[in-house]
Order: C-alpha cells, then sequence, then structure tokens
C-alpha cells in the first residue's frame, strides 16, 4: 500500500527540468511528495555548446559534466531521486528495453502525476519524441499483463512543462502553479547550470511574468492572489472531481 | 464581505440549465453553495414543440408554461435562486440595457464560478451567443468605471457545459463532477420537463457513461472512483493552484 | 406535402454563386430539383469596381446592371428562382425584419439542402457574416412558435461552397461533385459576368483541378472517374445513412 | 473483375471492432458486402485485465482465450473473415514484413471501404498506431511497383470508428449510420466479450444515444428518422458525387 | 500618389499601444514612415482602477487623465499623430458612423501596414471586437463604391500585436522585430502610464524575452543576431516576395 | 566563411520538386543562390505507374529512368546540385546512417533556406515522414557534439512546399513568390516528366492561380503587382526582421 504521494518528471535532456518545472519539483518535495526526475539523455550532443568548444572535450567529458549540474540541480530542489538513462540524444531514441526500463521506473514510482514536455516542438524533436513516450510507457505501465504480478498503474495525470518558445510549440497553459516559497531553490539550481548563465535571467523574468498571470486569473483587475514566481502546465488528461 | 460560495448559471433557454449542469446546481448547493440560475429566454418559440401542436396555444401561454417547468425543476435542484430576463429566443437577442442588467445580476452574485454553454453550436446559435455574453458581461462586471461605488467582480472560471452532440460542437470536458449524491435530484428535475421525455432517457445514459469516463480517468484500468454518475465541463480560464 | 427537391443558394453578394456552385445549381436543377437562389446585396459598392470607373456612375445604375447580370446568370444555369434582398454590402447587414424575411424565404422552398459561403474569411466580412446569418435562420425556420401554423424546416445540409483563396479561409472540402455534363451551362453564366474577365480563366483552372481531385478520390493512381470538371463543398452537418 | 462489395476493418486488439463498429460489419454483410476484419494484436497483454487476475494464467492462455472471443463476435456478426496478425500489444508495433502482409490483405480483400481508431488517442497509443499503418498500408498498396502483376489498390474510403471519449481524442463523425436492422447481432457479438461486462451498458447507451443524434440530423425538430440505435464515423478522404 | 511609408495601429483602449507595439512605432517611425494610432476608447471605465479608486471621480476626468497619458506616450514614441473616436469601452461598440469615420481614417493615412489585436480574447472581448472591426473597416475601404471619387485602400498587412496572455489567446507571432535602437523611447512611454507601474516591469521583462526568441530564430545554438529587445507579431495576410 | 547565399531542397521522390518549387528554385538560383536539391527516393514503387505498365521492367530500370528524368528537370532550372539518397518509397525510411548522411549534406550545404513537404499527408505517408526528417536532421545538424569540429548549422527557415490536395493536408500558405521570370524554365522542367503528362495542365492551372493570389495579396482590389504564375509556401519558423 502506497501511503505517500509521488511525482515523476521525465526530462529529454538533462538540463529542462531545472527550467521547466523546477518550482514544481521543490514545492512538491516540501509539501511531502517524493519526486524523482527521469533524464533519458545529458543533452550531451545538443545541449552542451560550451563544453564542446573546449579542446579536447570528448563525449564522456560532456557526459560526466553534464550529469554532475543536473545532479547538483537535482539536489538544490530537494528532489528525492534522479536516474539517467542514458539514451543518447540529437536524436533521442529509446528501444524496447529502455521503453520497458521506463515503464520499471514508473511503476517502482506509482506517480501520482507525471510531467513531461510540450507535444508539439519544431526546434526540438527530442523533446516530442520524450512525450510520445512519456504516452506510451504510461500505457504499458497500466497494462494487466506487462510483468505480471507487478502492481500496474493507476491513471496519473501528465503535465506538459513550459517549452522555450510556447507560441510556436501550440502549448496552452491550463494551471498555473505559486512557486514564490521555493523561488530561492529554483534560483539554485538554475545557477548549477554553468554553460547557460544567459538563460538565467530569461527564466526568472518568465517567473516573475507567469506570477503576473497568476494574479490575474487568482482575482482579475480586483486583484488576485500577491504571487512573485509561477510556473504553467498544460494538463492531457481531464480532472475528476468531487467539487468545481 | 461574503462569506458564502456562490455560482452563476446562464442558460439560454428556460430548460438548457437542467440536462447540462442539474448534478453539479445541486451538488454544489448541498456543499454550501448559493446557485442562481439566468434564464435569458424561456425558449418559448424554439424549444416548445409540444406545447405549440396545441390548438389556440399563444405565446405569453407558452412562457407561462415554461416558466412554471423551469422553476419546479429549480426547485427539485434546490437552486437558490432563478431569475427569467425574458429576452427572446430564435434568436435571442439582448441590447445594452439588458446586458447591463446581467451585469447587475454578475455583481450581485459574485459568483465563485459561473457557467454556460460551449463555444461554438452550429445548430442553435443561441447558445453560442449566451456564452459571448458571458463572456462580455464577466468583462463589463470587472470594470472600475461600470456603476463606479458597486463591488467590481473577481476573476471566476467560466465553466462550459455539455452541449448535445458535443463533437459537432468542438466541445471538450478538462473535468469531470461526480454527481452520483445528487442523482435523485436531477432526476426529478428532468422529469419535470414534461413536454421532452424522449430526452429522459438520453441524458440518463449519458450521465451513466460520464461516470465511466471519471471511473477511468481517477484510476483507469487499476479501478478508479465508483461514480455511477457524473457531468463533465469545459473551462475557459487557467486554473490558480499551490498543489497539483 | 412536398415531393420535389428542392435546394436554396444564400449569396453574399450577386455574383458568387455564379463562380462558387454554378455547376451545383445547374446540375441539380438538370436532375429535378428546383433551386433559388438568394442574393442578399447586389455587390454595389464592393465588387463592382468596373462599373464605378466609368463617369457619373450612380448606385442605383451599379445595382441595376449587376442585377441584370445576376438574373441573366441565373438563367444561364436554369435556377428555378432568383431573389435579392438589397441588404446593402461593404458592410452586408440585416436587421430583424430582413432576416425574417430570409426565414419565410427558407420555409418557403423548404430546402433539401442548403448553400453558402465558408466560415472564416478574413478579407471579406460580408461573407462570413452571410454564413452566420445562413445558420441563425435556418435555426429560426424550425422554431414551431415561429409563424406557428406554418411548415417548419427540417434538417437540411448546409453546404460551405469554395471561397477564393481556400487555405486562407481554413475551408476543407469534404465532398467534390462532378459538374462535367453542366460545364457548358457555367462556362455561360460566368460569361454573364462581364466585368470580371480576368477570372473566367482563374475559375476555369479551377474547375478542371478539382477535377482532377475527382480523379484521385474516386480512384486513386489506380485511374478514377473520368470528370473533367468538378466543385467541392464543405458540409456542416454529419450526414445520416442506412450504408456507408 | 471484382464484383462484390467488400470492406476491411483494422483492428488494433481483438475486441475493438465489436464495440466500434459491429453494427457496421452485420448491417454491410447483410446487404451483400463481405466484410473482413484484422485484428492486429489479440489484446493479451492490455485489455484482458480479467483474465490476468485468475491465478496461473499465461500469456498464450490470453491469447487462446481473446482469440475464441473474438472468432465468436466476428461469427454473431456474420463477418465474413477474421484473420489475426498477433504483433503484439501495449505497445503494438508492426516490422516491414507485417506491415507488407497487412498490404497483402488489403490487396487481396480490395475493399470498397475501410475501417481504424481516430487519429489521436492519449490513452492509448496502439489506437493511433493503427490508424497510422492503417493509412500507410494503404498506401503501399496504390503503390505499381509493390509486388508488380497485383491488382493496385484504388482509393477506398478510411472510417474512423468512435474511440471510448471521443472529446478526448478529437474525433469528430461526419456520418451516422442506422444500425437499428442488425441490432440483435452488435448485442449478442458485445455478450462474447465476457470478460468486460460493465462495457455492456456503456455501449448500449451509446448506440442508443447516436441514434438520436441520427434523428436530429435526418429531420430536426421536426422530426428525423425513427432509427433506435446508431453509429458514427469520422470520413478521411473527400467524398465523390454525382448528386449531393 | 503616395511616397511615403505611412502605417496605422488601431487600439481598442487609450494605453494599448504602448505596450503591444510601441518598439515598432518607434522604430517605423524612426525609418521615415508616419505611423498614426487609432485609439478606439480611452479605456476610461475598465482599464482605470486606479483613477476610479479616487474620491469624487467622473467619467470625463478619467478620460481627460488617459488621453494626456496617451498623447504623451504617443509623443515619447515620435508618432506621426494619434486620433481619437471615443467610442466607449467595456463593450466597445462602433455604430455605422463610427465605422466609416474608421474607414475615412485608413483611406487618409493609406498604410503601408495596419495593426490591431489578437484575434481571440477571452478575458477581453473589446480587444478581439477591435481586430473585427479592422478587417471589416479595411474591407470597406477597398469598395470603389465606397465615397466614389477617394483614393481606395489596396492590401496592407494586419499585424497583430503581442496580447497579455498569449497562450490563452492563441495568439502565434511568425514575425519577430528587432526593437535595441528604439528600446528607450517604449520605455519612455511605458513611463507615461503612471497608473500601472506594475506593468513596467512585465512589459520589460517581455521585451527581453522576445529578443532571445529573436536571436534563436535568427542564428539557433551558432549565435544570432545580437537583439536586446523584440516585438512579436502575428501576420494576417501572406506575404508577396520576389525572394524568399 | 560563406559569401554565397544557398538552399536545400529536401523531396521525398525524384519528381516532387519539379511540380511543388521548381519556380524557386530556378529563380533563386538566378539571383546568384546555390540550389541543392536532396532526393530521398527515385519514387520506383510508388510514383511511377506508366513504367510499371511496361512488359518486363525491374527495379533498377525504373530507378535509372526516374533518376534520369529527375537529372533532366534539376538542369532545366539551373540548379546547382542533385544528390540522391536511394532511401526507398511507398515506405521511405532512413534509419540511423541515412539520417546523418542527410545531416552532412546539411551541413555541406550550409543553407540560408531549407524546403520539404507538408506537415500531414493522408494520402502519402512518405511526404510527412520527409518533413519530420528534415526537422529532426536541422536540429542534429545543430549540434555542437554531432561530429565535433564540423561548423554547425544556423538557424535557416524550413518552407512547406504545396502538397497536392492542400485543404486535405491543412497546408496553409503564408507567402507567395513571383516565379513569372523563370516560369519557362519551370515548364521545361515539367516536360521532362514523360510518364505524369496529365500533371502539366494541373500544374500550369495552378501557377496561373496562385498568380491571382499574388496579385491579390500584393494590391486587392485596387490592382496589385502583375504577376502571372507564382508559387505559394508555408513557413515553419517565425521571421527576424528590422522593418515590418
Amino acid at each position: 500500500m502506497q501511503d505517500q504521494k509521488t511525482a515523476l518528471v521525465i526530462s529529454a535532456h538533462a538540463a529542462d527540468f531545472v527550467w521547466r518545472c523546477g518550482g514544481a519539483i521543490a514545492l512538491h518535495q516540501e509539501k511531502g511528495y517524493a519526486v524523482t526526475i527521469a533524464c533519458l539523455s545529458y543533452g550531451e550532443r545538443g545541449e552542451s555548446a560550451k563544453l564542446w568548444k573546449q579542446d579536447g572535450m570528448t563525449l564522456e567529458a560532456v557526459k560526466d559534466a553534464r550529469r554532475a549540474e543536473a545532479e547538483a540541480a537535482a539536489k538544490a530542489l530537494g528532489a528525492h531521486d534522479i536516474r539517467f538513462f542514458d539514451a543518447g540524444d540529437y536524436p533521442l531514441e529509446l528501444d524496447r528495453d529502455a521503453k520497458f526500463a521506463l515503464v520499471d521506473l514508473i511503476r517502482e514510482v506509482q506517480p501520482t502525476f507525471m510531467m513531461s514536455h510540450s507535444f508539439y516542438d519544431p526546434y526540438n524533436t527530442d523533446h516530442m519524441y520524450a512525450t510520445k513516450l512519456a504516452m506510451e510507457c504510461r500505457m504499458i505501465a497500466q497494462a494487466w499483463g506487462h510483468n505480471p504480478g507487478q502492481t500496474v498503474l493507476g491513471a496519473p495525470q501528465l503535465y506538459l512543462f513550459e517549452p522555450h518558445q510556447t507560441e510556436q510549440m501550440g502549448w496552452k497553459p491550463d494551471v498555473f502553479l505559486d512557486i514564490t516559497p521555493v523561488w530561492e531553490k529554483k534560483k539554485a539550481a538554475i545557477h548549477c547550470m554553468e554553460g547557460q548563465e544567459h538563460l538565467w535571467t530569461y527564466y526568472t523574468n518568465l517567473a516573475e511574468n507567469r506570477a503576473n498571470h497568476f494574479r490575474r486569473n487568482s482575482g482579475g483587475q480586483a486583484g488576485g492572489r500577491p504571487a512573485r514566481y509561477a510556473e504553467g502546465f498544460q494538463s492531457v488528461y481531464p480532472r475528476t472531481v468531487d467539487e468545481l
């Protein structure tokens, strides 16, 4: 029997979870959830430009550096666990065995909710591949005939976190989360991404502006909830409730 | 200061609220909300075929009959209040004064949430007109310069209730509400609609099938929450939360 | 009791019906339908550039010229009837009385199917207004309480005929009609539009290319039905059939 | 030369064809079509929960049971033939050889129309994979260079049958089929699905409600064709006709 | 004959043009365009909360204050002209005469391009009404029969500027404009909006983040054009070019 | 350092580039671009019906014939280069090595812009697969860790050229290119496609009608640029500009 609430974040590359849902990770961890992060690749080929500009760089050295950063960021967020699938990037590709390893993790975690990328991303096909995979493995984890005897998965929500250029990706948030209480943790995690200083300001600006949207939607011009930092998410499945 | 939670249902014709959100009305009323229903017309011209087939029928007689049915249904649901705007149907049309009367009601109720029709309805343009109106009057009710001194509206959610042929209307529910505890009340309200017996079975079938969707989305094949009757709604605005 | 099949074309401006569904009019007329054309305006302000370039032109003279052309085209197509609403164009606007006159016509014709413009047209707001009107008046014509005693309308299909730049209008044909047998009639009707010779070639090209689509969809690369001229239409409502 | 009309249903899992198009199968069979059903998998892993809850169950035993049910259902519907591809489920995957086997079947059947799942299904990626496959194999079957000498495929319509939660799948029916004459056969086929009694009522409710939509679209409030059971389908390709 | 390039911005409320396209106005003015701003209302009822919170405020006093701010902002941007239609807000409504006054302005300016709001805005129906109006009046201005003798309008692009919550409005930018050279002017114009200090930071953050998008789309990870501030726009009509 | 402007066309089958962007190739070549065409397959199985109807035809003979035609067409257009990937068609499939070969070509060309098929094509899954591939390989070519030391790709626009039935493919052009100056070259290239004479007229009609759209969008009814032949394209990514 499972008493603890849990969450599973499926991140195509090592750093994605920091920018896109670092606040959600830290906040739910503080609320007693055990949040596990699955990094399908290290982003070693496609998202490590700064490292590759150094002389004599090797693929393994890039992976090691990216892994260290991701672990530091996960720690800064207080995440319960971080797992690396090392499935390669640009392009990201998981074969049948790798998919089943992800299914194993889903069943191990039994997440209350899951998170992944937007449905569509014409700039980065790894991102939409990860989301496709998240839906497929969620389905396999629900199958009674997959590793019979294991506890099958229920019906966790899948939240799509914010992509880089939302309008180009057709991503539309239907829920805003107030991350003000954990902003310092997200900021610390962001600062672990040493090769990407140019994005620090970007994601700080974004969190401030999403807080404006939070305030608008919680109170209109009459004055809403005074959030200072927020994150937005798009839900894949309908909610089931006892009160609207 | 407002302590009580409230809701406002904007119904194009007198009977719409019964089929489409009778369960939500009864359920929230039981939970302590004061739910007000606004009937913009009686559906006297376009949704009263049975009455018009009687000899010597007049417009006033149809209105009276439809009003009586709607009041009986509202009572069966335990609704706090029902208001009639008598704005005419097929087509429904509200002039500036009538719009402002609806704004007055919105401000009087100060709803925690609002409800109306789907965005689109190629079978019934009154329905989509009512939704357009709900959005417009919500905006006016938020304006500090409209009747200065009155309490302006906050940012209530607008839920779009289920239209008759959902796929033709492009309506997509993002929340299912378990109405099992109040099904008998909804059934009683449905039975107040004497001219439309052929729809009684239709909406009972629908409530049962929506409960299947509730179960699927609350637990998948692993077995979800055992709802027996449910209603679905589409949210217009994003939610603002402290926990996903 | 109605034995004859009928159709009603609702055209925003006097010439629209010629280019967009002249073939369908002629073909169905040959098949025994009585096809009525409703021209909501003469296109006198916005679609009569050539006439306005003449010295001393007046609004009435333009209307007369456009009406004469439209009547000649209707005759060339063998249409049963053509009615002019003279509601003005750029912008087209029908008040309540004019709408009810259109409802009267719909009930008089009792169309087996109706035709109008695309849902969307950012170049010409009269076109989308006409479609909105067609849906609204179809609804009113179905109301038992509108002019009680008249025969109410059933549920005729509404076909949206082809707009000028289909992709910009989001128009998608779901049915292609072989108009080869009546092409000479459509050509004759097109030639009645003396002020718009530059469009003669355009719509001939289009009819030939739509025939290619007809062939593709009737037989693929294996070789389909040898249509030489075709028109495409988008259906608003689902069909009801006994065989697929 | 082919005189007989034929149809081909491509079903991801063994039971899909029963719920979603059992009526269409039985009806067209009665009208003289030879309807062939292709079951790409038995649904042995993902759609056989009840069997897996039994002690000592094996994959082969599940497959056998599901196959027997599917064969019984096909017989109840009077289907011409049922073929099993045993390609595995959760996830369903066909390699090049398996795809070509499906192409072989398409060419063998030379279907007047084809049927498969909705384009999109975030709950069940096997379903959308089957549709993708149906489109791909339809294309290959049309290629003159694939197994030269065989009769190539024409341009059969592909109907998408009704998924479980239509709005979540973005499925929109454009044709309703009256299955009243064969309802008892569909009911008998449904009752062959012994492990899924909870769905018997669901799909009976659905068939009744789709009949309401059939009536609405065949006659409006004026009273349409008195269908009591119906199924809905979405067409992928435009129709080609001689009369609207 | 017209030698000077011109632009026309159609703004629903007095301040909209500042936040949404202040950079485009200042930049094109510097490039030799004459940019005219049309403020359809002062935003006196719905976007002047701070003023209404003052004792004894009147509608005229609010209008005067908002007009002064808008004029100061237009001056800070170096705009060629600003015109006020005083058509009222919440709701904004233009009758036939007011529409024709807007048509007069369009013909007077003969804009090389036009600007207005997003197509859709469920928070603010005035915004989408202004866009609808811009399209309708653009069409009327093209009509040879409207005020015959005047120079008719050509086919200027209509750019939709950025709404407040882009994803909720379904707005998708297809062009980013580097406004770095005129940022100080936009900043000065923003600072004219004394009642809305909370938005100063918001729109500065936004301009910085749009510059990130500019850099990404001009050069990818390889390093693009070093814009520091940018604005995004959605085009309504296709472009016509001699080189891609 | 790269001084010359370049373009890369990714064509699923050998003949696609001729019909869909032959004008763009010839025009940009005349303007000093070096345009390279990548034919992923020869269309040997699925788009060579006429050849397969000859006795004793073999796959190699079809490939040779199609290659010769494509080379002749490329020459007629004055294209800089044409490369054949021979990856097979119906279905088209590129494994990891073949993808990387395409990445190599992209890096070799360093295109100012790229071209490929529409996002969606229910008639021809090879087409949408080619577009998916174009986006994926564009991403890989941007990765600093892919073949470190090579020059990485910038952010070239990806234009989607016109599919055969635009509305069925959901393709929407946002730019029209005047190809009048090179029409004779495109015509010559079209005439290289000896097996497809029935398409010569089709694509001539289309080019004439697209020129009408060019004229409309460059000048409205006031009279636009007098293009006689045009091609349309849909952009995947936003543009970045200094002037609108």
